[in-house]
C-alpha cells in the first residue's frame, strides 16, 4: 500500500493552508496552462485520480462532464471533497492508485493532478489507466518535475554570482526519495523525464503536448515568489490521447 | 548565419581530441542507445545534419543506407570527412543547418548528433525537416540536455555531503547561452524539453521514444568517469515519425 501521508495530522493541516487547498484552482498557478491541455470536457465521463478536495472534479462536472469519479487515498481528503460537493454527477472514494483497477472503457477523460509521483508503479498505472479509457480519449496529468526531485537536497542553493540554483544530482538513479515536507519522511518515487513518456507511450498512448509550468509575466507581478520558478523547471504536465 | 566554431581552431584542435573524434562511435557512450531507435536503414535515402567528420554517414552505407546526404556548417569537418570516406553513395555538402533548405520528400530517414543546440529557430528546422521526408519515415536526434546547458555556470558543484550536482538556473529563459568549451564564447540556444517536444510535434512529427543518456553499469565499469552521468542528465535523444 502507498503512503498514506495526508491522513498525517501534521501533514494534513500544513497542506491544507497551501494556496491551492485554500483557494483552489485559483491558488494553482499551473492551472490556467493544464486546462489549456483538456479536450472538450461536455457530456464526458471522467475519473479524476488523486482528487484531494475535488477541485478539479467539480471544475470538470461544472463545465459539462457527465459523470466524474474523484478518486484518493486519504480519508480526509474525500471527506472534505464530499462535504463541500452537492452535485450527485461526481463519486468521491477512497482508494489506492498504485492498486486501484478501474473498469474497463468506462472513461473518455482520465485527469490526474500532483499525484502520480508518490506512485511506485507507473507502469502499471498507465497500462491500467489505458484499459479504462475509451479510443479517443484524453489522459492529462501533473507531476513534480523529475528535476524538482531528483537530487538527495532538494533546496535552493545559490551559483557564485548569488543567483538561486537548483541543485540536480542523482538524476538516473530512479526509485524511492524521501524529503521532510510538512512532516519527516514523506516518500516519492523519481522517474527519469524519458521513462514517464516512454512508459505512457508503450501502454499504447500517444504525447499530444509536453510543458513545464513557468509562470507568465502577469503571474510574476501579481505574485513576485513566483520569480523564482524560471529558474527551474516544477512541474511536469502531459498531454496524451488514446 | 549560425556560429562557425568548428572552423576556428583552438576549437577545432581541442574538439578534434575528444574520445568521440578519435575513437568514432565507439568514443561516444550514447551511441549504443541512439542506433537502437534507428529504423530499419536498408535501402533507405538518410540525411544528417551536423555529419561532422561522417562517423555515422559512413555508419549508415555500411548498413545498406542507399544514400546519405552530410551536412556541415565546418569545412574543416566535411575536408575531413571526404579524406576519411571512399563510399560513393555518400554526399558531404558545407551549409548553415539554420538556413538550410532541403529538397521536399526526398530523404526516408533524418538523423542529427547533438548539433540542434546549436540552432537559434528550431521550429523552422522541423518544419522544413517534416517536408523533406516521405511519409513512414523517421528522424532520431541528439541534442545537450536542457538541464546540461540552461544554467548561467553550467560546471560541477558539491551538495553539502560533498556529492557532485549540477547547477540549474534559468530553466524557463529560452534563448541564447554563452560558454567556453574549447573556445571562448561558444553561443548555443536553450530550449525547454517541453518547447522541444511540442515543436516536433506541431510540425507533424508523433513522438517514438524520448531517452535521457545515462551510462550502463558496464560503461561505468570499463570508463569510470561516465559515473558522474548518473547525477546528471547530459544528452536528450528523441526518437519520432511522420
Amino acid at each position: 500500500m502507498a503512503q498514506n501521508i495526508y491522513d498525517n495530522l501534521d501533514f494534513f493541516s500544513g497542506y491544507s493552508q497551501l494556496p491551492r487547498q485554500v483557494h483552489g484552482l485559483a491558488g494553482a498557478p499551473e492551472w490556467p496552462t493544464l486546462r489549456a491541455m483538456f479536450p472538450h470536457v461536455a457530456g464526458k465521463r471522467a475519473v479524476d485520480l488523486g482528487c484531494g478536495f475535488g477541485w478539479v472534479s467539480r471544475w470538470l462536472v461544472e463545465n459539462g462532464a457527465k459523470t466524474v469519479l474523484g478518486v484518493d487515498l486519504s480519508e480526509n481528503m474525500i471527506s472534505r471533497a464530499r462535504e463541500v460537493t452537492t452535485d450527485t454527477a461526481i463519486d468521491y472514494r477512497i482508494a489506492d492508485i498504485e492498486t486501484i483497477e478501474l473498469p474497463e472503457a468506462a472513461f473518455d477523460f482520465a485527469f490526474s493532478s500532483l499525484t502520480f509521483h508518490y506512485v511506485r508503479d507507473f507502469d502499471r498505472l498507465a497500462r491500467m489507466i489505458h484499459r479504462s479509457l475509451t479510443t479517443g480519449s484524453h489522459f492529462v496529468f501533473s507531476i513534480e518535475h523529475p528535476i524538482f526531485m531528483a537530487a538527495t537536497r532538494p533546496h535552493w542553493i545559490e551559483d557564485e554570482d548569488g543567483r538561486k540554483t537548483w541543485p540536480v544530482n542523482r538524476y538516473a538513479i530512479e526509485g524511492e526519495r524521501r524529503t521532510d515536507w510538512f512532516a519527516k519522511g514523506v516518500v516519492k518515487y523519481h522517474r527519469k523525464i524519458g521513462t514517464t513518456l516512454n512508459v505512457l507511450m508503450r501502454a499504447g498512448f500517444n504525447i499530444e503536448a509536453v510543458d513545464e509550468f513557468a509562470p507568465s509575466v502577469e503571474q510574476v507581478r501579481e505574485n513576485p515568489a513566483l520569480e523564482d520558478e524560471l529558474e527551474r523547471p516544477m512541474m511536469l504536465l502531459v498531454s496524451s490521447s488514446r
